[in-house]
C-alpha cells in the first residue's frame, strides 16, 4: 500500500520526483507561509501505476484522491458539487522536469448545471459563472474526450454573429447560458452521452486525461529532445480555483524575478486586471508591465515583490511565477526556476555569485552546457526574422545562421569563391561525400536533402563550425542537377537563400546575421569551469585553422586529426589515386613519396597552431574506393589524367567495391595490406615534429592506429611506425618523444583491452563506430528507421548523439578498467561525436577518462559539462 | 636457466609439448627397451626462444646442445668429425602435433672431406660414403642455405650423361667423388663461402634451419588449416645415423599396425632392402610389402611384429612407424599414431573397443569429428580421379563431389531441370544471391568466382548439403554472360564439368561419383556419442526435405528455419514485392494475406517432417531490397507485371538503397516499422501448428525474433506475436504451447542479456552476425583482406569458421550467465555456421548452452564433437 496522494501541506521542494516540479513548489510555498490556494497532488508513481494497470486508476488511488479531496473541502469549508458553497478546482499536470505547454490542464472543474447557478448567485455575477462553465465544457471536451476545441469555437462564433457582437466579453450572461446549452447539446450529439454532471466523475476523468497527456506525441517528442525518460511520469495537481476575473480588484499575471532575456536583475513580467490566465496568453487585451501594478495596487505590488525576494532567496535561482489577485487578495499559483537565454543564464549565475547567493560550484551548475552553443555562432537578426517565413525545414544539424548564393556542387562552390573571395556561398547537395570537403570549407552553410544528424554533411559541418541543415525532405534535388525545387519554387545556382542551423529552417532570400557576442560573464563561468573540471578537453581538428579556433575556445590539445581529409584536396588526390592504382610496392612508394611533403607541411601547420599542446594524429582510415571516381564520366576523365585505360580504372574501382564498406577494408586493415602507407605517414609526422621543434616549439605527437580489433594488428603496424621513426631519428640525428596508441571503436577491441594495452600507450574511444557496431546500425542508414523507434518509444534518445551507457558505455568502462590493469598510466580519451555532448561528457568523467575531444565549437560546452560532472561526481 | 636439451633417455611420451611428438616417442621407445639409435632433442621452448632472440640460438642453448652431443658421443663411442670413428647424425623437426612433410630434415650430417674418406674405409664402401656425402651437401644447401635442389639435380644429370648412365645407382664411387667436388664448387660459386667442413657448425646451422622451417609458408598454412597455434614451436631431434643402404642385409621401411585406409587389423607397410628412406619415397625401385620381410629375414620380421604389438598396446592406438635394418640389426626411427581415413578411424576405434584395448570414451575421442564429413557426401571414384587433372582450384566451400552440365543462371538451371527431371546441373555464377536459391536447389554443385568460405553460395550450399567450390579466381566470368573461361578454354551452357567440394578442384568433363557408405561402425560410434554428450544437436533447415535429411542424421530439432528463403520462390516473390511497394497498411496486409497460405503450408510440412521435435522459426530477417530487382531491365519487366510505372519502382528501389545493408533496416527493425509482417508470420506458425497437431503430431514452435539489440524492440514485437496467437486460439477454439525468443547476434544484445531475458524465453546465438559486428568485419568483404591477416600471422584461424573465444566468445559467455541470472531456465543455443565446427561445439558445451544447431550434413559431426566436449569437460 503506497501513498499516492499528498496534500500540499504534506509536501516540500525535495519531493520533486514524487510530486513533480509544480506540486513540490506549491507545497514549498505553503511551507514558506505564502498565500497558495489549497489542494493536493496525485503523484508521478500514481501515473506510472495508471500505465501499469492498463490505463485505469486503481481503487487504492481513487480512495486516496477522495480522501485528500475530503480534507481539502473541510479546510476550505467548500465542497465539490455543493449546492451552497461549491468547490471548483483546477487539474494540472506537473512533471519532474518542466515541460511547458506539453501536457494538459483543466480549469473550473466542479461546475455543472446546478453549481453554475449557485456560483452565479454567490458571486452575484451570473456572467462570470456561465462564462466559466462554458470554458469548462469546452476544455473538458477537448482534453478528456478529444472533441476538437475548434468545433466549439464555431458554435460560439455563430452565437456571436447572431447577437451581432465581436468579442466574447460582449456576450451577456444569458447569451452565455445559451452557449452552455448548445455546447452540451453538441457534446451529446458527438459522444452519445450527456456532459457529466457529477463533479467527482469530472475529477477522475480529468486526472486520467492528464496522465494520458504524458504520452501525447508532442510530450514524447519534447522528452526525447530534452532527454527526459518516459518512466518519470507526470503528477497531477488538484487545486481550488481562485479567480482573477471577478472585477477590477481582481487580476492575473506572470513574472520573473530577473529578466529572462538579458539576466538583468529587475522584476520582469506582465498582468491583466479582471482576467483569467488564458486571457493574458490570448492577446485580446494588452497586458500591463508588472511595475504598473505598483500604481494600480501598491499593497498587493509590495506584497508580491516581497514574495519574489523570498522565493529567489529560498530557491537561490531566478523564479518564474504565476499569480492571481482575487478581490484584492494575492494568490501564488506556481513558482519554478525560470527558463532563460544562454546570455541571461551566464549573467544571472555571475550576478548571484557576486551577490553571494550561490557559490562557485553552483554558478557552474546553473548553466545548461548545450545552450552555450547559441553564443558561439552567428545568428539571424531577430527583427529581420520576424518578417520571414521559412520555405522548408530540415534537421538543425550544425548551429549558426548563414545566407548566401546557392552552389550545387563542391567544384562550383570553389569556383565561385575563387572568382570572388568575399562570396557568401550556401552549398546545396542531395548528400555530401568526402570529395565535397573543399566546397563545404568555402561555404557559409550546407543544405542537404538526405542524411541525419550524424550524416557526413552534419559531422563535417559541425567540425568546421559551419551552419548546416541536413535531411531536408522538402528539398527536391537530383544528383548533380542544375537546380532544385522547394514546393513549386525552382532554385538555380546563384539564387540567394538563408539557413538557420539552430532550428533547421530554410528561408528564401537574404536575412541579415549578427555575429555572436561573448560577454565577460562567459569568461568568468569558463574560468570557474576550468577550476573545477578534472577531464581535459581537446578538439577534433584537421587543419591549422580549426586548431586555432579550438585553442581560442580553450582546447588543450587535439584528440583527433583525420589525415584522410588532407588527401582530398585537389593537389593531393592525384597522388593518392596513383598509389591506389599502382600494381607494385615501388609504384605505391613513389606515389606516397609525393604525398609525404603535403602531409609533412600539414602536420607542421597543426603543430605550430597547437603550440606545445599534444596532437593525436589518426592514420589513414577510410576505404580506398572513397578516393576513386565512381561515375562513368569521371572514370573516363581521370583514367586519361592517370595515363591508364578506362577499363583498367573500372577494374580497380570494381575490385574495391564493398557490400558493407563500414565493415570493410579500412583503418589499420589497409596498413596491414600496405604497410608503406603507415611508413609514409610516420615519416611525415616525425619529420614535421622535428622541424617544428627546431623552431623552439614543443611537439607531442600521438600516433593513433584506427580500427584495431586484435592486439596483433596494432603490434604489426606499430613495428613499422617505430622502425620508421627510428630511421628518421638516425637521419636527422635527433629524437623527439611520441606515443603510439589506438582507437577503441570495435567491440572486440574493447573486449580485449587488457591485451591491446600491452602495446597501446593510449586509448581513444571512437564512439561513432563503436556505437554503430555495438548496435549493428549504420548511421548512414539508421536515419530511415530510427523515427519509428522514437514513435514507438523503443529509443528515447539518439545513440549517435548521446553515449548509450548501458551497451556502448559498458564496453567503454570495461575497456578503461582492463586497459589500466595492464598499463596503469594508460591515457584514455574519446574522439567520437559524443565528446561534445554534455551527458556523454559526464559519463566519460565517471568512467575515469583523461580527456574528451570534440569539434572546436563544442569545446566550451565540453569544458562546462566536464566541470559539472566533476562537481556532481567527485573523483576519489 | 631452463633446460632446453634432453637426451632421448631423459624423456618420455608425456613430454610431447616440450619434446614434440617425434622426440617424446623416441624417448618412450627407449624406455620400452626398443632398439632406437641414440640422440637428443632440442625442445620446442628452445624454438620459441630462438624466435624471441631475433632468430639466434643463445649461448645457453648452444652449451646444452654440445653437452648432450658429448654425452651421446661417449655412449656410442663415436665422435662428430672424428678421424677414426666419426658420428653421423640426422637432424629432424618434430612438433607437438604431427605436420607430415611440412618442415625440414637433414641426413648424414657430420660428413666432410675427411670423415667421408674415413667412412669409406670403415665401411669398405666408398660408394656409400660419397653417395651419402653428396646427398648431405645437396640437402644442407637446400634446407640451410636455400639453394634450390634442382640446380644440384642438373649437375648430377650432366655427370650421369657424361658417364652415359641413367640411374644414380649406376654411378661409381669415383663418379660420386666428382659429384661431390662439383657440388662444393657450385655451393661456393653461389654463396661465396666454402661448404662448411666443421661438423659442429653444420649441426648448429641445421638446427636453426629446422627452427626456421616452423615458419615456412606451407607450415604456416598447414597450421591454420589444422588449428595449430604458431606459439607451439617445433622441437629438433638429433639422432645418430643408421644405414639401410649398407648392402643386402640392410634395408628401410615404413609400416602401420593396421590398415590406415580400411582400418583392418593387419600389419600394413612396405620396405626396400639396401636403401635409404628417400629411396622408398622416390619410387625408383618398387618397395616390397611388409609381409615379404618374413621370407627375406624371418628373425628381423618377427622382432618387428613383436615391436609393433608392444607399441600398439602401449599407445593403445594404431601406430605408424619408420625402421631401418643395418647389417641385419633392426632400428626403430619413429613411431606415432597413424593418420587414417575416416572409415578406418571408425573401424579401428570400434575394433579396439571390442578388443578392450580402449574404453567407450576413448573410442569416442579417437574420431576426428571433421573427418566424418567425408563419409556423408558423394565422392569421386578414386580410380577415375587418378587420370584427371584439375583445370582450376577454388575454395572447398561445401564438401562432396558433383558432375553435371553448366547452367549460367538460376533461371536456366530451373529450366534445364524442368526439361529433364534427371538432369545433373552445375550452376556457375560470379557470385550467388538469394534470388539464386531455387537454381542452387536443383543443381548438383555450385561454382562461383567470388566469395569466401562463408559467402552466400558457400553457406547456402552447405546448408543444402550441395557440393560447392567458391571464390575460384581462375574462373573468368562476367555478370550474366553466356560463357566463362578458365585459362584459354571457353565453357558454355551445357558443357560438362566436375567439382570436388572437399578439395576445391574443378575438372573438365565428367568424373564418376560414388555414394557415401555409412558402415555399421559409424552407427556404433554415433550411439556412443549420444550416450556421452550433454548438448542437444539441432539443425538449420528451411524445407521439409532438409528437415528429413537432418532427422536421419540424428537432429533433435530445428534451431533455425529462415522464413525468408521461402519468399524467394517464384510463386511467392510476387506477393512479397506487392507488400513492399504498397503505400498503405491495407495494401501491405492484402499482399501479406497472399503469403500467409504459402507460409502456413511450409510450416506444416516442416512440423510434419520434425514429428514432435521442437522447431525454431526465425521471422523475416533480410532487408527488403533483396526482394526487389536491381537491374534496369528487370525493373522494367517487373514494374509492368506489378502494374506500376518503372519510375515508381525505381523510386522504391532507390529509397531502399542502403550504404551498409548489413547494418541497415532488417531483422526486427522491419517488424517495428511493419508489425503486420510479424502478425502474418505468427498466424502462419500458429495455424500450421494447430493443423498439424490435429493430425496427432506434437508441435513445439519456437518463434525467434532476429537482430534484437534492445529489450524494448523484443517487447514491442512480442506483443504483436502474443496478440495474434491469442486471436488464432480464439478463432480455432484451441491452444498450443509456443515460445518466443531472440537471436543474440548484436553485441549490444549480449551486453544487455539480463534485460532481454526478461522478455525472451530462449536465446539463440547468431554467431555469423555476432562475429561480423564484434570484429567490425563484413564477411562478404573480409575475404579480400583476411589472406593478408593469415600471411602476417595476425589471425591463425577464420573467425567465421571457428568461434573467436576471446572476443565473440566472451560476449556469448556473459550473455548466458546474465541471461540465466534473470531467467534460470533460459534455453540457449547457437544457430550460426559455427554450430557445426567441432572446436566451437566444444566452446558451446563449456559455456553451458543447451544445444547447437548446424546444417543437416554437419549433424553427425556436431553429435560427436559434443560427446568429446562432454568427456573432456564434464559439466558439474
Amino acid at each position: 500500500m503506497g501513498k499516492y496522494v499528498y496534500l500540499f501541506s504534506e509536501g516540500n521542494s525535495t519531493m520533486r520526483e514524487l510530486l513533480g516540479g509544480k506540486g513540490a513548489n506549491l507545497a514549498e510555498m505553503i511551507n514558506l507561509g505564502l498565500p497558495v490556494p489549497d489542494g493536493f497532488t496525485v503523484t508521478t508513481e500514481a501515473c506510472n501505476k495508471y500505465y501499469d494497470d492498463n490505463k485505469t486508476i486503481s481503487d487504492e488511488v481513487l480512495t486516496q484522491i477522495f480522501d485528500a479531496l475530503d480534507k481539502t473541502e473541510k479546510k476550505l469549508g467548500k465542497k465539490l458539487g455543493d449546492m451552497t458553497n461549491p468547490l471548483l478546482v483546477s487539474v494540472r499536470s506537473g512533471a519532474r522536469a518542466s515541460m511547458p505547454g506539453m501536457m494538459d490542464t483543466i480549469l473550473n472543474l466542479g461546475l455543472n448545471d446546478q453549481t453554475a447557478e449557485v456560483m452565479a448567485k454567490l458571486t452575484s455575477n451570473p456572467r462570470f459563472a456561465y462564462d466559466s462553465y462554458r470554458r469548462f465544457i469546452q476544455m473538458f471536451a477537448d482534453v478528456v474526450m478529444e472533441l476538437p476545441k475548434s468545433e466549439f469555437e464555431i458554435i460560439l462564433g455563430n452565437i456571436k454573429q447572431s447577437k451581432n457582437v465581436k468579442l466574447d466579453t460582449e456576450l451577456t450572461a444569458d447569451d452565455l447560458k445559451q452557449v452552455v446549452l448548445q455546447f452540451k447539446a453538441f457534446y451529446k450529439s458527438k459522444l452519445g452521452v450527456d456532459f457529466p454532471q457529477n463533479p467527482k466523475e469530472q475529477l477522475i476523468e480529468a486526472v486520467k486525461a492528464v496522465f494520458r497527456s504524458w504520452d501525447n506525441p508532442r510530450a514524447v517528442y519534447y522528452r526525447r529532445i530534452n532527454d527526459i525518460p518516459s518512466s518519470w511520469g507526470t503528477a497531477v495537481n488538484v487545486q481550488s480555483m481562485v479567480y482573477g476575473n471577478m472585477g477590477d480588484d481582481s487580476g492575473t499575471g506572470v513574472a520573473f524575478t530577473r529578466n529572462p532575456a538579458t539576466g538583468e536583475k529587475v522584476l520582469f513580467g506582465e498582468y491583466l486586471m479582471n482576467a483569467q490566465g488564458e486571457d493574458v496568453v490570448a492577446g485580446i487585451r494588452t497586458p500591463q508591465p508588472i511595475s504598473h501594478l505598483n500604481e494600480q495596487n501598491k499593497s498587493v505590488y509590495e506584497q508580491f515583490v516581497k514574495i519574489c525576494n523570498i522565493l529567489e532567496n529560498h530557491y537561490k535561482d531566478m523564479q518564474d511565477m504565476e499569480f492571481t489577485i482575487e478581490r484584492g487578495k494575492l494568490y501564488m499559483l506556481q513558482t519554478r526556476n525560470g527558463k532563460r537565454t544562454a546570455a541571461a543564464s551566464l549573467k544571472i549565475a555571475v550576478d548571484m555569485l557576486n551577490e553571494k547567493l550561490i557559490d562557485e560550484k553552483q554558478a557552474v551548475e546553473r548553466i545548461e552546457p548545450r545552450n552555450l552553443d547559441a553564443l558561439l555562432h552567428p545568428t539571424f537578426d531577430v527583427n529581420a526574422l520576424k518578417n520571414a517565413t521559412p520555405i522548408a525545414v530540415g534537421l538543425p544539424a550544425s548551429p549558426g545562421a548563414a545566407c548566401g548564393r546557392i552552389a550545387l556542387s563542391a567544384k562550383r562552390a570553389a569556383e565561385m569563391k575563387k572568382a570572388d573571395s568575399k562570396a557568401k556561398i550556401i552549398i546545396v547537395r542531395l548528400e555530401t561525400s568526402p570529395e565535397d570537403i573543399e566546397g563545404m570549407a568555402v561555404s557559409q552553410g550546407v543544405l542537404t536533402a538526405r542524411g541525419g544528424m550524424t550524416s557526413h554533411a552534419a559531422v563535417v559541418a559541425r567540425g568546421m563550425g559551419t551552419c548546416c541543415v541536413a535531411g531536408c525532405a522538402d528539398l527536391k534535388i537530383e544528383h548533380d542537377a542544375d537546380h532544385f525545387c522547394i514546393g513549386d519554387k525552382k532554385f538555380v545556382e546563384g539564387d540567394i537563400i538563408s539557413l538557420d542551423g539552430s532550428t533547421g529552417k530554410v528561408y528564401n532570400g537574404a536575412i541579415p546575421t549578427v555575429d555572436a557576442q561573448i560577454s565577460g560573464d562567459f569568461g568568468v563561468i569558463m574560468q570557474l569551469a576550468d577550476k573545477y573540471r578534472v577531464l581535459n578537453v581537446r578538439t577534433n581538428a584537421d587543419t591549422p585553422k580549426d586548431a586555432r579556433v579550438a585553442v581560442n575556445f580553450g582546447a588543450e590539445g587535439i584528440g583527433l586529426t583525420r589525415t584522410e581529409h588532407m588527401f582530398f584536396a585537389e593537389d593531393r588526390i592525384q597522388a593518392m589515386r596513383e598509389m591506389i592504382v599502382a600494381d607494385t610496392l615501388e609504384g605505391r612508394e613513389k606515389a606516397l613519396d609525393k604525398l609525404l611533403k603535403f602531409q609533412r607541411a600539414d602536420f607542421e601547420g597543426i603543430f605550430r597552431a597547437m603550440d606545445g599542446r599534444p596532437v593525436t594524429i589518426r592514420f589513414l582510415d577510410p576505404p580506398l574506393h572513397e578516393f576513386l571516381p565512381q561515375k562513368e564520366e569521371d572514370i573516363q576523365v581521370i583514367a586519361k589524367v592517370m595515363g591508364i585505360t578506362a577499363d583498367k580504372l573500372h577494374q580497380i574501382v570494381d575490385g574495391l567495391h564493398e557490400f558493407n564498406p563500414m565493415l570493410g577494408h579500412r583503418g589499420c586493415r589497409l596498413t596491414i595490406t600496405y604497410p608503406e602507407i603507415a611508413k609514409m605517414q610516420t615519416r611525415a609526422v616525425i619529420e614535421a615534429a622535428i622541424n617544428v621543434s627546431r623552431e623552439g616549439i614543443a611537439v607531442h605527437p600521438e600516433i593513433m592506429i584506427p580500427l584495431v580489433g586484435e592486439v596483433k594488428e596494432l603490434k604489426y603496424v606499430k613495428e613499422f611506425v617505430d622502425q620508421t621513426a627510428q630511421q628518421v631519428f638516425t637521419e636527422q640525428n635527433t629524437t623527439i618523444d611520441y606515443m603510439v596508441g589506438t582507437m577503441i571503436e570495435i567491440p572486440r577491441a574493447a573486449l580485449t583491452s587488457g591485451e591491446i594495452a600491452q602495446v597501446a600507450q593510449f586509448f581513444s574511444f571512437g564512439t561513432n563506430d563503436l556505437t554503430q557496431m555495438t548496435y549493428g546500425f549504420s548511421r548512414d542508414d539508421a536515419g530511415k528507421f530510427l523515427p519509428d523507434y522514437y514513435d514507438k518509444k523503443i529509443f528515447e534518445s539518439d545513440p549517435f548523439a548521446r553515449v548509450d551507457q548501458v551497451g556502448v558505455g559498458r564496453l567503454m568502462k570495461l575497456s578503461v578498467t582492463e586497459g589500466r590493469e595492464t598499463r596503469p598510466n594508460l591515457k584514455t580519451g574519446i574522439c567520437g561525436e559524443h565528446g561534445g555532448d554534455p551527458s556523454s561528457v559526464e559519463f566519460c568523467h565517471r568512467i575515469g577518462l583523461n580527456y574528451v575531444s570534440c569539434s572546436p565549437f563544442r569545446v566550451p560546452i565540453a569544458r562546462l559539462a566536464a566541470a559539472q560532472a566533476a562537481i556532481k561526481y567527485p573523483r576519489k
